[in-house]
């Protein structure tokens, strides 16, 4: 992608990630694989950092509750292929289908539901619209001419399967008919490029042209989203099963194994991190529709009556918990659900509700960074009805003296999303700074959490910068530099979003003080030495 | 398994996995799924400090190599799926293959080089044995009547595809007869079972049982370990592609990426935990194999003038690494592969070692924790030349002013075995305990830390006892526990690993002081609360 005065916001970001070592597509040399991604050096750390940061927060360092009471929640790790049977129960090997439409003539596949998308950013109809539409109030005016134009010419390359381009005369003679008849119908951008690529006029209706090549879409299909694989060596049906298409469903399946095997009492919650895979058709925006992609998923059990107080504690507490680790901008938002949009498992009353970020590809709109979802008791039943324990899986309450199907809220995050909305956030351009950019990271996000820069490499100031890097990597993630000149090596660490560089010069020498940098205000004050590991530990906190 | 007085030590540490919640078998509520595994609430937490311990000492903290200068180390995490052909080039498309042999009669696969280890432990060859096979100096004396009772009772049942027990009468008759040829010769177990298993003698050889049910195994063939999958909407030649075997090919096919983007130079290392994925035909031994399991790789990036010197170091180092995390007794080995071991890619003189632990289910042998091996320019070379990079991926050495496939060290750890080896080594028996068992973690490896209990639910101890918890958990992974009397909460903390109990009693309440049981040696003594964080901070290091 290219990185120039007038790309937009998200080809800079990603082009910064390719750059400077955040995020490269998945098998590079050999042409990549669409919705696959690697994490080079410095967005390994970042992410790790989301992740031990949900970890500490969600397990070790448990909030407490509404009540004022610590909640009481364990970690769990569950493979990745797991019984099929699991995803029989869950419903995810049924109804776990995106409609799908292929194109007649390239043969690609789309989402059903991106389609239209797909089409309003697509290289042909752009070109075409160009070509033969201009803005007329609401609507749009038609030019004929142009249009002919377009498909002996352009549109030969752009949309060599659209109707217009291989039959222009017919398709342009019916066109002129239609505005005849009624001149402000038909000229909004979803009826004509429907005109546009319907050969023969049926009683179904018109066609769809497809987003690649302009041919004729077919009706929307149903497509699994599981990965399949086969265990053992024989690959037959029986041997068949999938990659996990979510974390959630290894919780539920241990839900028993974890409270005859620690004492945790309702309501308790379990955590996990771990990668789930879907195998998208249209991956796409960069990390955010990937194939392969990584859950911080919460699944925390509660007795039936409790369970909507939960949900809303839970909703709230985590809307804060991202605002608290740098998203403090208008771009995140809390939506709650409406009725349509609730998922299968979700009953009346049951609330879901998504965290939302306000990425450069959904603006004006949002992405799911995280859902909260009251998933009631239907995992747990299915699984007990599937497995054939029936009320063996229940929960028998001592204090209420009640054995149940707990309900369950899941707040359910997505750590690849995640990191991207901390990338965005962090993503400033600054063409005061001689890298142009900085990335501001919540400090307890950052990559690097400081720099020691000997100003000169003798004097013995690189003795005394190693000292000090060598006690503080104990604790952070620092980083040594003794290479070229020191405004070099800032605009390193403001494109690497380092919070703080510290600065060993001939002073320090003399009175045991370095210069502290402030990427932020780019403010410099000097502290000493001794004082440099309590003022990180201040400013990164967790 | 049971776990009674006569339980080997596998199987007792088996049980405490299940019943602790180290570890549990995936899926189990629907009868699990062979070779794949999930960790616990206390399992994910010992495995984390493994892999947080590992980045730490490897990346963070790199140590500083044999010229006393801080190893240059990046991280890196690259997804399980690839482009696939990442692994035509890495060899693992055409030459990953276990020879196979399958069971005509039940249709069971074995690895045929575990065949005979299976037929050792097999019930019906014990039970065959103990009826018709006794010692004799260093063979075996032969019982055609007992041979000829089995066959018709127990055999029936064991074995039913064993030549003996379907023709019982031809092949005693022919078994007399080569005993009576050649007395000696025939009496070895392995002898004696082919003898028992071939039907029709023929001039290919005698043929080998099944360890299951007696049939004939067939002729080895080659058998792929890579899971496939698709991806994509089409499900065809053109979209297969494999769950990664190793994480080692995700850094080799991002080297370029590394060096172009970090200022990394050679000598470098990249390093990567992730998850990776054999479809073992026999899974066994607990998670020592098992089909989906997780890996600590490092590549190291050397000029091929000094690898073999890095080789030796790496080797001292990791080997160092694991006693440095409690693996300090004489179960751990340095071993060195001899020339016939050498993998594909190891060039005369290359050399590779394995770190092996003795397992229980090895003992007196040891199996692989972890590999180091000196890859030479293979693995670089090779996708130079299926990218069609060529020379482009040719580091170039400002230094040496010479342009080259540097050398690769690759040190490659499991991280469930080396998760199951801390388990081996720290489980103890202990019939003068409550529990009966202690797990000796080193204080670095146990899931928890510490565990904070007030001696009574009263009298202002759970205050103090929750104040020292809520400031000790900002740094480590802390249990407080209210409930049931003091043996009981030491004897959980026993089986738990935990190795520091502070307990608050009523002295404490008038000089804040806590008393602090050692997990090892039961010793009991008192400590101001203000000094148990630095009392832990110097126990746990790290």
């Amino acid at each position: 992608m290219a990185e120039g005065p007038n790309s937009s916001k998200m080809e800079k970001i990603v082009a910064l990630c390719r750059r400077r070592g955040f995020i490269f597509q998945s098998s590079e040399i050999y042409g990549g694989i669409n919705g696959f991604w690697d994490y080079g050096p410095l967005g390994v750390e970042l992410k790790r950092n989301l992740k031990e940061a949900w970890w500490r927060d969600v397990v070790r360092c448990a909030p407490k509750g509404p009540d004022g009471q610590i909640l009481e929640m364990v970690g769990l790790d569950c493979s990745i292929i797991m019984n099929r049977r699991v995803w029989e129960a869950s419903g995810h090997a049924t109804g776990f289908n995106d409609p799908m439409s292929m194109c007649k003539n390239c043969k690609k596949l789309f989402r059903s539901d991106q389609v239209w998308d797909l089409l309003k950013d697509s290289p042909w109809v752009t070109s075409l619209a160009a070509a033969c539409l201009t803005p007329d109030g609401p609507g749009l005016t038609f030019h004929g001419p142009g249009a002919r134009a377009w498909a002996t010419t352009k549109g030969k390359k752009l949309a060599p399967g659209l109707a217009l381009v291989r039959n222009p005369t017919i398709i342009l003679s019916r066109l002129a008919e239609d505005l005849a008849q009624d001149p402000k119908a038909a000229v909004v951008l979803p009826n004509m490029l429907k005109l546009m690529a319907t050969e023969q006029r049926s009683a179904t209706g018109l066609d769809t042209p497809c987003p690649e090549c302009g041919g004729v879409l077919t009706e929307p299909r149903q497509f699994n989203l599981m990965f399949q694989t086969h265990t053992g060596a024989v690959r037959d049906d029986a041997s068949m099963t999938y990659l996990r298409p979510e974390t959630a469903q290894g919780i539920f399946v241990n839900f028993r194994n974890v409270t005859d095997t620690s004492r945790v009492k309702i309501p308790f919650g379990i955590a996990q991190i771990g990668k789930a895979f879907r195998n998208e058709v249209t991956p796409r925006n960069f990390t955010f529709r990937s194939r392969e992609f990584e859950q911080m998923e919460i699944e925390f059990f509660a007795h039936p009556s409790t369970a909507g107080e939960w949900y809303t504690w839970w909703r709230d507490w985590r809307f804060q918990w991202w605002q608290g680790i740098g998203l403090t901008s208008a771009n995140l938002q809390l939506r709650e659900h409406s009725r349509e949009e609730l998922a299968h498992y979700a009953r009346d009353g049951a609330g879901t509700s998504d965290i939302e970020y306000r990425f450069p590809f959904t603006d004006p709109g949002f992405g799911e960074l995280e859902g909260v979802a009251h998933r009631t008791d239907f995992d747990l039943r299915q699984h007990a009805e599937f497995s054939g324990l029936g009320d063996k899986l229940k929960y028998f309450d001592q204090e209420r003296n009640e054995r149940y199907f707990p309900h369950v809220i899941e707040p359910s995050a997505g750590a690849d999303r995640g990191t991207l909305a901390l990338l965005c956030e962090a993503y400033h351009d600054d063409p005061g700074r001689p890298s142009g950019v900085v990335l501001k990271f919540h400090p307890r996000m950052a990559p690097i959490k400081a720099a020691i820069f000997p100003l000169v490499d003798k004097e013995g100031m690189p003795e005394i910068a190693e000292k000090l890097y060598m006690d503080l990597r104990q604790t952070w993630n620092i980083q040594f530099d003794v290479k070229q000149n020191i405004g070099k090596r800032y605009a390193r660490m403001d494109e690497a979003g380092t919070p703080f560089c510290f600065t060993v010069d001939t002073q320090s020498l003399s009175d045991q003080t370095v210069t502290v940098r402030y990427r932020d205000t780019l403010q410099q004050e000097r502290l000493p030495i001794g004082g440099v590991r309590e003022f990180l530990a201040e400013k990164i906190g967790g």
